[in-house]
Parts: C-alpha cells; sequence; structure tokens
C-alpha cells in the first residue's frame, strides 16, 4: 500500500488481457482508480467482474494511459490514446519495441513527449483476463524505452507504475531492448519449439526413454503460436542474426554427421566440429547470470531421493524445515517410469554437509552432486 | 539387500570412471564381490580407495565383466574380456549400441553368446571415479540391448545387476535404441550447445534479461565436450536424419524472417511458418511422458511467492509439510535482479484450493497458474 502514493490516477488500461487485467488488479489494489477498455466486451467485462477496474466511458481523464492490446493494433491505440488524452503519459507493453515510438511519431505528426514504450517481462503459459493476477508483476524486470523526445516526466510515471505492482524498472534503448530479447527471448523460443515438433512422429517407445534434459529444452515449447508468431515477426530483424548464425552453425555440425556416417568418427575434422560445438556451449552458457541478475554462484547441490508415496515430498520439506538451513534453489526430477524422484538442493558450499547429515540422520538417501 | 543374491559374482568392472565406479560401490554395498581394471593407475585406486573394489589381478574369475571404458575403445575391451573369461557373461555401458555386437563377433570369430550390450541411462554434469555414487543409477532406465546370439542367460545376467542397482531394465533392439537416445537426448544436447554458444558474444545487458526459459533451453550446454563429442561421432547416423530435419525447419524460418524484416509481417506465408512452428512445437511437446512413463498427467500449480530471506524457502516447506498435502512436483524460479523467487507446487487439481487456503492463511502470496 505505500507504493499507491507514487503512482498517478486515474489510470486506463486499453486493453484487458492477461497484462492489461493484471496491471488493474493490481493498482485497483493499491487504490489507485483504474478504467478499462477492450473491444470485447466480453474480455471487458471479464476484467471489470475481476476487480481489474471499470469500464471507461468517454468523461474518463486518466493521467496514465497503458496500451496493453496485441501486438499488431499497438500503434493505432497508442495514437488514438494520445489523441484522446493529451495531457495524459501514454506507456505501452508490447513485447517489441523497435520502430513503435517512430510509427506513433509520423501518425501524431509531432515530437510525443509523453509517450514512452516499455516491456513487463511477465507472461504466463495461459492467456487472456481469466489467467489474470495482481502479482504477475513481482519480482519481474520492466524494461522502459524513452524515445529521443519522452519526458523525464513521462519516463518517471511508467517506472512509478512498475515500482508499484512490484517489478524492476530498467531503462534500455529499444534497439538494444529488442535486440537483447531477440536472443534471451526469441531464439529460445524457436530452438524449443523446432526441436519439439522433431518428437511428434517418435514412437511411443522412443519417447519414454526421455530425461530431464529434453524436458529441459522444450518446456517452453507449450506456449501459444497466436501469441508468438507476432512476436517473431515484428522483431523478425532482431532475431533474424542470430538464427542465421544457429543455422551457419548447424549446417556444420549436419555436414560433420554425414561425414561420420560415410566415413567413420577419424574423418578428418568431424571430432573438431562436435568438439567445438560442445564447447561453446558452455561457454555461452557459463554467461547467464545467476540469481539476482549477478555472475552465476556455486552452490552445492545436495540429490535427496524421494520415493514417490503421498506425504514423502511433504515429509521431506518439513524435515528440511526443521534443519534451519537456507536453501537457495531446488529442483526436481522424476525418472520415465520411476517410482522414485530426486529432489536437488542448492545450498551454500558450508551447508551442504550438516545438511547431509542432518537428513541422512531421518533416514533420507542423499548425495552431493 | 535383499537383491544382492540375484547378481551373480564376482563381478569385474573394467573401467573406473564415474560409471564403472559407482556399479562397483553399489554391488559392494550389496555384499557383492567386485575386481577392478582400469589403464589409469590413479583412477583404479581412486576407485579402489572410494571403496568400490579391488585391483583385479589375472587370477580374478568373474561371473560378469561389465565394460565401462570410454566409448571410442568399448570393442577392444569386451573382445579382451570375452578372450580373458570365457565362461563370464560380458555387458558394456556405453551410450550407443549400434555395431557394437557386429564388431565384437567380428573379432572373436564367433556367435557370441555371452555378450549383450546395454545403457544404464544415468550419468551427471562431472565425471571421473571421484564423481561416483552408489546410488545413481536409482529409478533410472537400464536399456538392455541381446543380439541374435545373446544368450538368455546372458539378459537375465545383465537384468539382474540393473535390478540390483535401483535401475529398470528395459529391453530394446541396438538400432531402435540407437535412434530413440539420438532423438531425445544426442539431438537436444546438440540444440542447447547451439543455442548456448550464440550467448557469447552477447553483452552483459542483453543477458541480464535472461529469464528461465532461457535458462532451460541451455541447462544441459553445460556438458563436457570430451564425453559428447564422441557420442555424437559414433551415433552420427541415427543423429543425422533429425538434424537434417531441424535444418530444413530452420532455414524456412530463417527465410520467412528474412521476409518479413525486409516486407514486414504482412508479406504472404510469413505468418504460417511461425505461427505453424510454433504450434509443430506445441504438439511435439504434448507427446513428452509425465511421471511414471505415462502420458502426461494435469496437475494444478499453485505459484509462491518467496522473499529471499535466509529461511523463507525452509520456513515454506516446513508450513507446507504441515498441510499434509502431497507435493507431486516443484520448481523454483528466481527473476533477474530480484530479491524474490516463485515456486511452483503442482498438486492434484483437487488440492490446490486447500493448499492455497493453507498458506495464504499463514501468510504466503499464492497464485494459481
Amino acid at each position: 500500500m505505500a507504493k499507491s502514493a507514487d503512482v498517478r490516477g486515474p489510470v486506463l488500461v486499453v486493453g484487458t488481457g492477461l497484462l492489461g487485467a493484471s496491471i488493474g488488479l493490481a493498482l485497483r489494489e493499491l487504490g489507485v482508480e483504474v478504467g478499462l477498455q477492450d473491444i470485447s466486451p466480453a474480455a471487458l467485462h471479464l476484467a471489470r467482474d475481476l476487480g481489474a477496474g471499470t469500464p471507461a466511458g468517454p468523461d474518463f481523464h486518466p493521467a496514465l494511459v497503458v496500451v496493453a492490446t496485441p501486438p499488431d493494433v499497438i500503434v493505432p491505440a497508442v495514437v488514438a490514446a494520445l489523441r484522446d488524452h493529451p495531457d495524459a503519459v501514454v506507456t505501452d507493453v508490447a513485447s517489441v519495441k523497435g520502430s513503435l515510438a517512430g510509427r506513433v511519431g509520423e501518425q501524431v505528426g509531432a515530437a510525443v513527449a509523453q509517450y514512452v514504450g516499455s516491456h513487463p517481462m511477465a507472461g504466463r503459459e495461459r492467456s487472456g483476463p481469466a489467467a489474470a493476477d495482481s502479482d504477475l508483476f513481482q519480482g519481474r524486470t520492466w524494461v522502459i524505452c524513452p524515445h529521443e523526445t519522452s519526458s523525464d516526466a513521462a519516463v518517471g510515471a511508467v517506472r512509478a507504475l512498475a515500482i508499484a505492482v512490484g517489478a524492476l524498472p530498467r531503462v534500455m534503448e529499444a534497439a538494444e531492448h529488442d535486440a537483447a530479447v531477440a536472443a534471451v527471448s526469441h531464439l529460445p523460443q524457436l530452438v524449443a519449439s523446432l526441436t519439439a515438433a522433431r518428437l511428434r512422429e517418435l514412437p511411443a517407445e522412443a519417447l519414454a526413454l526421455a530425461g530431464q534434459g529434453l524436458r529441459d529444452v522444450t518446456r517452453i515449447a507449450a506456449s501459444d503460436p497466436m501469441m508468438w508468431s507476432p512476436i517473431l515477426a515484428v522483431n523478425s530483424a532482431a532475431v533474424l542474426p542470430h538464427a542465421e548464425a544457429l543455422l551457419a552453425s548447424l549446417s556444420d555440425v549436419v555436414n560433420a554427421l554425414r561425414t561420420a556416417a560415410a566415413e567413420g568418427m577419424g574423418a578428418p575434422g568431424v571430432m573438431r566440429v562436435f568438439a567445438g560445438a560442445i564447447e561453446e556451449g558452455r561457454q555461452g552458457a557459463a554467461r547467464i547470470p545467476g540469481k539476482h541478475g549477478g555472475a552465476a554462484r556455486r552452490y552445492a547441490e545436495v540429490m535427496v531421493f524421494v520415493p514417490d508415496k503421498p506425504g514423502e515430498l511433504g515429509r521431506l520439506f518439513a524435515e528440511i524445515g526443521q534443519a534451519g538451513i537456507n536453501i537457495e534453489d531446488l529442483r526436481m526430477e522424476h525418472a520415465a517410469g520411476a517410482k522414485l524422484g530426486v529432489a536437488t538442493l542448492s545450498v551454500l558450499p558450508a551447508r551442504a554437509a550438516p545438511l547431509m547429515e542432518h537428513l541422512e540422520e531421518l533416514g533420507w538417501r542423499v548425495m552431493v552432486s
């Protein structure tokens, strides 16, 4: 509640899907007046019924407009908001920022001071107002991309909105943002989807051998095509160089596989291509920041075998809780066909031995990774 | 201990790396006599010091030989074992089975009844005897690939070994096994490595936007090039068709990205390619079996926000434990830069509401996925 004073209302939310309705819910919890607009009466009324705000008529005068429409109709919606509410700050939440500000400027025909684009990096595999939650933005990064003529006041208003809903504002240039999400979000989505697509015709016996590696690589392939195809299209210029580089490296590997299949692994150059591909991947993976956006910290991992019986995981939780040891991270893994899971607990290296001792005393089978 | 009677010892382990030393440890715990061989005296003595068995001299007469050498020296090691121990069953643990039996048969110059190849699907990111653990095979699948002349007794001996160390034996043809692991293990490894390699030259500011999706896709890219490059080389024929299909689909997407970047997202066919790629991925991902090797079961997911303070995750565990609700699975996620994590708990749909109520009463912020 302490944050409500920083967001200047009323706030108009245009587009009451997952993001718009979630923003409405979060602001309403802070006591901020929220008006809602959506071309779909069903989505509008559902968002209202959920408590995200009140349908806004022509006499609604917002201090801040948040355009949360699908990406392909963002520009006209921002332009309309600027014309209808010349005194309000206008932002949008599209996941590609690119030429938005330029296209808005062209249509408004003037330097646009009160518009600033932004991108809250929050989402779910489900969409629509029914999936909305006031906690959706908690702990997420909210990127703000000011263009040349964005006013400081506009940037400040969006920053206040981000903080109010629990997000971490981060200012970046639009091109820098788009290049970043192309590499860390759009390319991985593409790779996960194309890899998962290979599983469509696999025999069930082969899929039964799937382990955690395949599950991890393809988890985000469950995403919605109607959400992702516009993102890939709109950010095509930024995704293209990464996809081309991937294509070239995959092509090298395919050639090496072909040579190895025909001439054997002793054929000159074959092992260099394979070892190079795996080694370069190791170098790249090591650059992904760990917790808190810093360099990856090294934790000790304690693996605990959990029989797949009701209550066992609950008992483990209770008994870890009794140990009074801070668990930094954890992961559950089930082998295909196994009546047993493995819980991997990350702890500070100095805490691994006491944790293992505590759990072993209680009869758990543990090992250190 | 009940299983020890089923494994006929003594067992000779040839190659005392991660797998060989782990087999030795597991068998010693069951009281089975284990002899060890390794061309590296350092690895041999370390495995002995860890309790994996005793260095085997020429007068060691095993009932079962497990060849756990690196993949490129498996065939001569199996041939030597068959010549030195004509009465013993011989198996190997190489992750590609392919032509092994045929090549062994050629060299031994006879129908080989007492040899049968196998593949325990267990591993870690670390290698060598120092990483060994008697629990390494718990709950893992151990594939057994009999060739035409493998005796039932040989298959039975390897099956007994697998069960004794806690694994689940599964009999498959070698070609079927190699095709399966090419698709569910080797291709995903390649994809993860090539995708992670793209991160090498990314600015740190871009990497700071990395979310759970990128982390999942690239987790296995941390693997060892010296382990993976021989696997790709030896199984090249089985990996090749999958890699070629992936190359073709990636090439289609690159062409669509190029068209979209040049002509805009309205260019004919562009959206069909993007939506098709994501949709096909969704279909493929849906085929990955869930727990217990069956069809993926649907659990309700309850997300709990966990402040990043010492003891909070431990407190959550303790309080979930008190609820007496069976947690089917869980996942921790940390946003980059956030002082907050999200624990996603999977429970049977009927248990989601009581769990949420219990946690909310205790002051946790929760949402249903």
